[in-house]
């Protein structure tokens, strides 16, 4: 049994309190300063407000300012916010980390700097001053499911192979399987890709429905497979010119990654609000209020491959192109299967 | 402009029917001895009995015993019958194979020799003498979609590069998009072997309408997308194993594949069942009529694995095991997922 310090209540921090409460850890999760009304219902009647579900009894409930408690005496911490949240977060936890102390997290992301794209854990590396090497956790896993403990299985990653192997002792059970990998640039390209391109492949959706297409009739799966297999294609790409293994891509980071965000939620209902001809801006009013992780990272990937391309790096990203061409530049959905796979064939 | 003869006028040979009449061709399709229905409602109305759609008007439409006429002056061959009517097939055209004539097909399936794994266009080579090296069509394409015109993308996989080359440009039009590759057994492991895996992926569904989940709530896509990776991953290992490139299966055949199968047909609804906690027996008698090709592929595999491992070859491949374990044996769905990924870390 271990003392684990989860900071940020949002929908994925909370469900990973689940497997660690059934692993038998004294779990302490803490709200953000975006978590207050989640750690006083949770106080209330035990049931998270947007997971819309109890949590195991017996986790300790901390608001933000009660933080110095929550990190008393904790063995592993693990960062539950989201990729807006990652510099607070790394500011935030600076002063509690220690090189024998397990820190990993749930943020997907990948972030330009102007001259180079970075994997959200070496942000978070330099941000506590490489005190430990951070873990990421990536892989097909929506918190609800996890928190209804349906089996799921996921990659920790990370560059320190034996922090990685605690990691993963830490919290697998019988439920949440963890296999580790070293390849961070790798699986973090395939978690924070996938909602880019889940995105294209819900385009296929909405233009069902345009054309007239009513749910359970001969839809356009076909159209959906091929941007799924050219989302593959192009990641592993991404992946291989940032250093990491394409073969990392065709695993839980990357596949997986991309099926499970093909089964619904937000990226999806904007993909398919897009497919259907609304403008982006018609798309973002009909979503207002939810975060569209997919906008974040085409923006960041806009910037990267400008510049990977100015200086004659890197493949065509046909797709890739085309989803930043119709969000950032307003160009209707007309998908470029010919260029696909390398291109001149199609 | 070509004469393309379609040897059968099930689903997918029809509806490769239709780009082939798009780009120009005079098209003759001939029914097989099951298609003799088909053929009279086409003459009748032009709509397609299982289609249920309308076919182009100006195919040439011929019953089996009209086979000379539509063979007559003919530039390419297409075979569109089942992985069952593979034998046949090859006999009832090896008297009009040509070496300049290309001959492509749309079947898929494994074959298990007694000692050895061969794939489709290998079988069909042999039984035409080796007149010509067929190709074969991979990749996610439903029936019913291409008839409909939507976007597909393919592979047209074969041994003889040029013959692919010629066979891609027959039939790419600008919806109906053709990659050649000369992977065959990389491309018809994928093509084969997504039948069998999309039933596991199914087993999600059913799992979780029997734990009383509805459609719609929270289901179980961690599970699934767990799946449909080490679906992937074994695949790859099966490839290697047969010769083949594991990275073909990261693409349109393969991950393309398995995705457009768990969108719907008779593989996913067998699974569900089975997900459900029925028999082999009952999910057979629920889908009286209906093809598995499933069962066709796990049986195969059975002993193709059995052999390899008896000389000890091949690393595990657990999921397709627990297949096997279910459908030919009467074993529960009980997933094996810290068995997934090469084991030892769920």
């Amino acid at each position: 049994m271990a003392v684990v310090t989860v900071l940020g209540a949002g929908m994925m921090g909370s469900a990973l309190a689940v497997p660690l409460v059934d692993r038998g850890h004294d779990v302490r999760l803490v709200g953000t300063h975006l978590d207050r009304d989640i750690i006083d219902g949770l106080r209330k009647d035990g049931v998270h407000l947007t997971l819309r579900y109890p949590l195991p009894a017996g986790i300790g409930l901390f608001q933000l300012e009660e933080l110095p408690a929550a990190m008393e005496g904790c063995d592993a911490l693990a960062l539950g916010v989201s990729s807006a949240g990652v510099d607070w977060a790394g500011r935030t936890i600076a002063p509690h980390v220690r090189a024998d102390r397990p820190l990993f997290m749930i943020t997907k992301g990948l972030r330009w700097t102007g001259s180079r794209l970075e994997v959200l854990p070496d942000v978070i590396a330099q941000a506590i001053g490489g005190v430990v090497q951070p873990a990421a956790i990536a892989g097909p896993c929506i918190a609800g499911e996890l928190a209804r403990r349906v089996p799921s299985c996921v990659v920790a990653t990370g560059r320190d192979a034996a922090m990685l192997a605690r990691i993963a002792e830490l919290v697998r059970t019988d439920y949440y399987h963890v296999w580790p990998s070293t390849d961070v640039v790798g699986a973090e390209v395939g978690a924070a890709l996938k909602n880019a391109y889940a995105m294209a492949v819900a385009f296929g959706a909405g233009l069902h429905e345009r054309r007239g297409g009513a749910p359970g009739s001969v839809a356009m799966h076909n159209f959906e497979s091929a941007i799924f297999a050219q989302a593959i294609y192009e990641m592993r790409l991404v992946a291989e010119h940032l250093g990491g293994r394409p073969d990392t891509i065709a695993g839980l980071a990357g596949v997986g990654d991309l099926d499970v965000t093909n089964n619904g939620g937000r990226t999806g209902r904007f993909g398919r609000l897009l497919g259907l001809g609304l403008t982006v801006e018609q798309a973002r009013a009909e979503m207002a209020g939810a975060t569209l992780e997919c906008l974040e990272i085409i923006a960041v990937m806009r910037e990267a491959t400008r510049a990977w391309r100015a200086s004659g790096e890197l493949a065509a990203l046909p797709l890739l192109d085309h989803m930043a061409a119709v969000v950032l530049d307003g160009a209707p959905v007309a998908v470029p299967f010919a260029r696909f796979f390398g291109g001149a064939h199609g």
